[in-house]
C-alpha cells in the first residue's frame, strides 16, 4: 500500500485547487458538524470532507449523551439545581488529574448557552429524568446521571446534579435508533439548511502551508484521485481519535491496544500526526475512556472484587469509572459477587444493556466454597464479604461509600460472575488546543489557520471520563473552531 | 525573561560558527558522556555542550546502579546464572506494558558487551553481592537486585538474577560519594583522554537545519551570549527529562507534578520540544519512575495497606514498584503495619536509607484499636491482618506472594506508619528513537543529523521501572548515538 507522507505540502506545489471554501472541515462527526454549523452561522462558505459515504461518525452510533449543566432548561424542568461552579468542581475531580482549567472553565460557564444552541439547531428534549443505574437510558427520558455525580466519592464533594442530556427519541424505538443517531441527523440537517457543502469518500492526507507556515488547505484522496482543497479562512481537523492506529495505541495506550469500543475504524489518528509534522503539541495521550461490559443494574446489587478478592470501587458509580479502575488499577481483574435474590432483582430491572447480563460463572451455598471454586486464597473472599456484611446490616458501606439504597447483606446461594478482561474503550488524548480550538505549536503559539476539535484533540478529560464528555466537548469546541476559523 | 523560540533556525541565518565539531553532544550526564566516548572512539572530533559548570548531571548524584545482565562477568563471579532471554522476559513484564521490543532485544543481547565496555572505560567492580532489601547498597558490593526480580509476581515468571551493577566505591566512604559519582567521574575522565572537548555553561536553545531539513548544528547561549555550534556529522540530544518543566508535567505526568525526586533542575524538557518543532515523534510521555520514601528494610518486615486498609503489593519487592503501585493504583495512600519486634529488627538492619526509617505514627495493643486510631472503618484493618496472619503462621502469603523469609504473623504491640503521599520521582517518556538512537519523525523516518539518548527519549521503560534502567539505557543508547553520529 502506498501511504502518502503525512508531512505538509507547500502551497507552491499545488497547481490547481479542486475545491475551495472559507472553512474546510475534515470529518463529519459531532465535532465536524458543529464546526460546520458554527462557521456557516458566522457567514462562512463551508466545505466538509468526510471519509465515509455519509456523516455521523462515532457519534451517530453512540448513546448520544451530551454532558451539559450549570442549570440548563432541562435540568430545571426536571427539578434539579445546578451551577457552573458545582459542575466545574465535579468535573475537575472526575476528569483529572491534569484537567485544562481554562477549557473546563469556559465549558462550564458556556454550558447553558450551548444547550440552547443545540435546541436552536433543532435537537428536541423530553422533560423527564431517568433515575436508574445504566450505561444509557432504555426509555425516552432526556436527563440522567452519566458520571457518578451521585455516588462516592463525588457525592461528598459537591451537590450532585444529573448532566447527561439525551435527544428525544421516537417511542416505541425501531431497531437500534438511539439518541446519538437522532442528534447527528438533526445537526447534519441543520448544516444542510445553512448551505454547508459535503464531499464524501474523501480521505485527508496532508496539510498545505504557505511560506509563512500558515495552513491554507489540505491534500486528500477521493475515489483514488488526489484532490487539493483550498481553505481561505482555516482548516478544522475533526477526524476523531487514534483508537484504530496500532502504532499509536502501542505507544500511548498499550493497555487498550486491540480493545477498541464505542469507536469507529476511521479513527486512525492521522490528523494528529499531520499536525505534529507542523510542530503541534500534544496532551494527555494516555487518557482513555474504559467501558466495563456488565449491566450496571447487576453491578449495583453486588460487590465487585479484584483478583485478590478485594473491593475497589463503589458499585453504584458510573460504569466507565468502574472500567478505568478495573483496567488501570486492578490489572483488568474483576468478579461480581452477588446473591441469588439480588441477581434476580437486577435481571428484572429495566436496562439499556440487557446483552451485558452475564450468567453466573460459579454458584455456591457458602462464600468459603465460592472462593475455593474461584481459586482464590483461603479466606480472601470470605474476609471481604464478612466485612461488607458487617456494615450492610445497618445499610452502610463505610469502606467504599456505596449508597444505602444498594447496600444489603450478601446471602446464600451466592454467585460470582467472571468479569476479567471485560473492558474496552477509546482514546481521549490528542492535539493541544486553545479555548478557541486553535492548534498549539510546541512553542506555545497557535499554528495559523489550523483548528481542531473532538477526539483528535485533548479536550476536557485528562484521565477520568464521564459519558457525554466527548459529544459535549466535541460540539462545544467544534462550534468554536468553526466560528473562529470563519474569522468571527 | 526573554526565552528564545524553540523553533529551528535555518543555516542561512547563521553568519559565523562559534564552535565546530563532527559530533555535538548536548548534555554531559550519563547519555551525553557515553555518546561523547562512542563518537570519539569512532574517530570523531567531539564537542560537548553542558549547561552547568561541570559534567555529571543527575547520574552523578544517583545511586549509580546500571541495569545489566544476560551473564556479565560480575554476575558469573558472584555465582549467578543469567541469559539475555531471561533478562528480556523479566524486563518486558517489569517495564511494560508497551515496551519497545526492538530496543529491549538489542539491550539484552548487547548487555554483556556493554558491561565489558564500561570496564574498558575504567569502571571497576567488586565481585561481591548485596542480598538485603534496599534502594541502594550501603556497603561496597557491586551486584544487587534492583527491580524485584526475586519477588512476586516476577519470580514465578522467570528464574531471578540480580542485574544492578554498581561501580566499586572507596571504603570507608567519605561524605556522600556513591557509585553514581564514581561512574561519572570515570567516564568523564575517559572522554577527556579521548580528546573530547567540553564547553560548560552552555544552554542549548534551537536546532539549526539546512534546506533539506537535516540538523547541522545548534544555537545556544553561553554567559548570556548567543553562540552557533556547527555539527558536521550530527547532533546528540542528551539533556535529561522534563521533570522540571511545569507545563509538560501538568500535561503528561500530573500526578508527579511538583514531586520531583532523583532528578535535577536542568531537566526542563527543552530538547524534546526542540525536536518536536521538527516533527519528532514522542512515546510514553506519561511513564514515570516513582520512589517510595520508606526504608525497604522496614517495608519487607511489615504489611503495606492502602487507604481502605487493604494490602496491594508484596512488601519484599523493588521499592520503586511499591511507589508506582501506591501513586497510580492506590491514590498515593499507604500505611505500613508492623509489630514492635519486626520494627526493631528492621531498624537494626543495614540500610542505604536510614533517613527513611520513620517513627511509628500510631502504636496500639490490638489491631482493632489501631484501625480506630487510624480512622479506618471498623473491621477494615482487622480483616486484612487476620487474613495475613492466617497464612503467615505457615510462612505463606498466598494473597500477594511475599517470600517466606519475610512472612511472620503480626503480633502486639502493633504500629502503623503513615506513608500517605510519600512518593516522588522523574519522567521516563520522551522522543521516539530507533535502536541506533536516531530521532524519529512522526512519519516514521529518522530526522537526518539528529540523535538522542537518555531521559529526553523514551527508552526501555514504557510504564514500569527498575533501578539502573536510566543509567543503563542512557549509556547503552547514548554510546550508540555517538557511534552513529560519528558515521560508523
Amino acid at each position: 500500500m502506498n501511504i502518502p507522507t503525512i508531512r505538509p505540502v507547500s502551497v507552491d506545489e499545488i497547481e490547481t485547487w479542486d475545491f475551495e471554501a472559507d472553512v474546510v472541515v475534515a470529518g463529519f462527526g459531532i465535532a465536524g458538524v458543529s464546526a460546520a454549523i458554527g462557521a456557516a452561522e458566522s457567514g462562512a462558505d463551508v466545505l466538509v470532507l468526510e471519509r465515509t459515504g455519509g456523516g455521523g461518525g462515532a457519534a451517530a452510533l453512540s448513546g448520544g449523551i451530551v454532558y451539559l449543566g450549570g442549570g440548563t432548561r432541562l435540568q430545571k424542568a426536571c427539578g434539579f439545581d445546578d451551577s457552573p461552579e458545582n459542575m466545574k468542581i465535579f468535573l475537575a475531580e472526575a476528569l483529572g488529574p491534569g484537567v485544562d482549567e481554562s477549557k473546563l472553565d469556559e465549558y462550564c460557564r458556556g454550558s447553558v448557552a450551548h444547550f440552547e444552541w443545540l435546541e436552536a439547531c433543532g435537537v428536541s428534549y423530553k422533560e423527564s429524568f431517568w433515575s436508574q443505574p445504566g450505561w444509557e437510558c432504555p426509555a425516552d427520558d432526556s436527563l440522567m446521571y452519566s458520571g457518578g455525580e451521585n455516588a462516592a466519592p463525588f457525592n461528598a464533594l459537591v451537590e450532585p446534579a444529573p448532566r447527561g442530556h439525551l435527544a428525544r427519541v421516537p417511542m416505541p424505538r425501531t431497531g437500534e435508533q438511539g439518541a446519538g443517531h437522532v442528534l447527528m441527523t438533526t445537526l447534519i440537517a441543520k448544516a444542510s439548511t445553512l448551505g454547508v457543502r459535503v464531499e464524501t469518500d474523501v480521505r485527508v492526507q496532508q496539510l498545505v502551508t504557505d511560506g509563512s507556515g500558515r495552513v491554507v488547505g489540505m491534500v486528500a484522496t477521493q475515489f483514488g484521485k488526489t484532490v487539493a482543497v483550498r481553505a481561505r479562512g482555516g482548516v478544522v481537523l475533526a477526524t476523531g481519535s487514534f483508537a484504530y492506529n496500532d502504532e499509536m495505541m502501542q505507544t500511548y495506550a498499550p493497555r487498550l491496544y486491540k480493545r477498541p469500543a464505542a469507536t469507529v475504524e476511521e479513527h486512525d489518528g492521522r490528523s494528529i500526526l499531520m499536525a505534529q509534522a507542523l510542530g503541534a503539541s500534544l496532551a494527555h495521550m494516555e487518557a482513555t475512556e474504559v467501558a466495563f461490559f456488565c449491566d450496571p443494574q447487576l453491578i449495583a446489587r453486588g460487590i465487585l472484587v479484584n483478583g485478590r478478592g478485594q473491593r475497589y470501587v463503589p458499585e453504584d458509580t458510573y460504569p466507565g469509572r468502574i472500567g478505568q479502575l478495573t483496567m488501570y488499577q486492578n490489572d483488568n481483574q474483576a468478579y461480581l459477587i452477588i446473591d441469588e435474590e439480588a441477581y434476580e432483582e437486577g435481571i428484572a430491572a429495566p436496562s439499556s444493556s440487557p446483552q451485558l447480563r452475564h450468567a453466573p460463572t460459579w454458584v455456591c451455598e457458602t462464600v468459603a466454597e465460592l472462593e475455593a471454586e474461584m481459586g482464590l486464597p483461603e479466606g480472601a473472599l470470605t474476609s471481604t464479604v464478612d466485612l461488607y456484611n458487617r456494615h450492610a446490616g445497618k445499610g452502610e458501606d463505610p469502606v467504599l461509600g456505596k449508597k444505602s439504597e444498594w447496600v444489603k447483606p450478601i446471602g446464600s446461594p451466592i454467585a460470582a460472575i467472571d468479569l476479567r478482561g471485560m473492558t474496552g474503550g477509546f482514546t481521549l488524548g490528542g492535539l493541544r488546543t486553545t479555548v478557541d480550538s486553535e492548534v498549539l505549536h510546541v512553542d506555545g503559539t497557535p499554528i495559523p489557520g489550523l483548528y481542531a476539535a473532538g477526539r483528535c484533540t485533548s479536550g476536557l478529560s485528562a484521565w477520568g471520563y464521564c459519558s457525554g464528555i466527548s459529544l459535549g466537548d466535541g460540539s462545544f469546541f467544534g462550534r468554536r473552531a468553526g466560528t473562529r476559523a470563519a474569522g468571527s
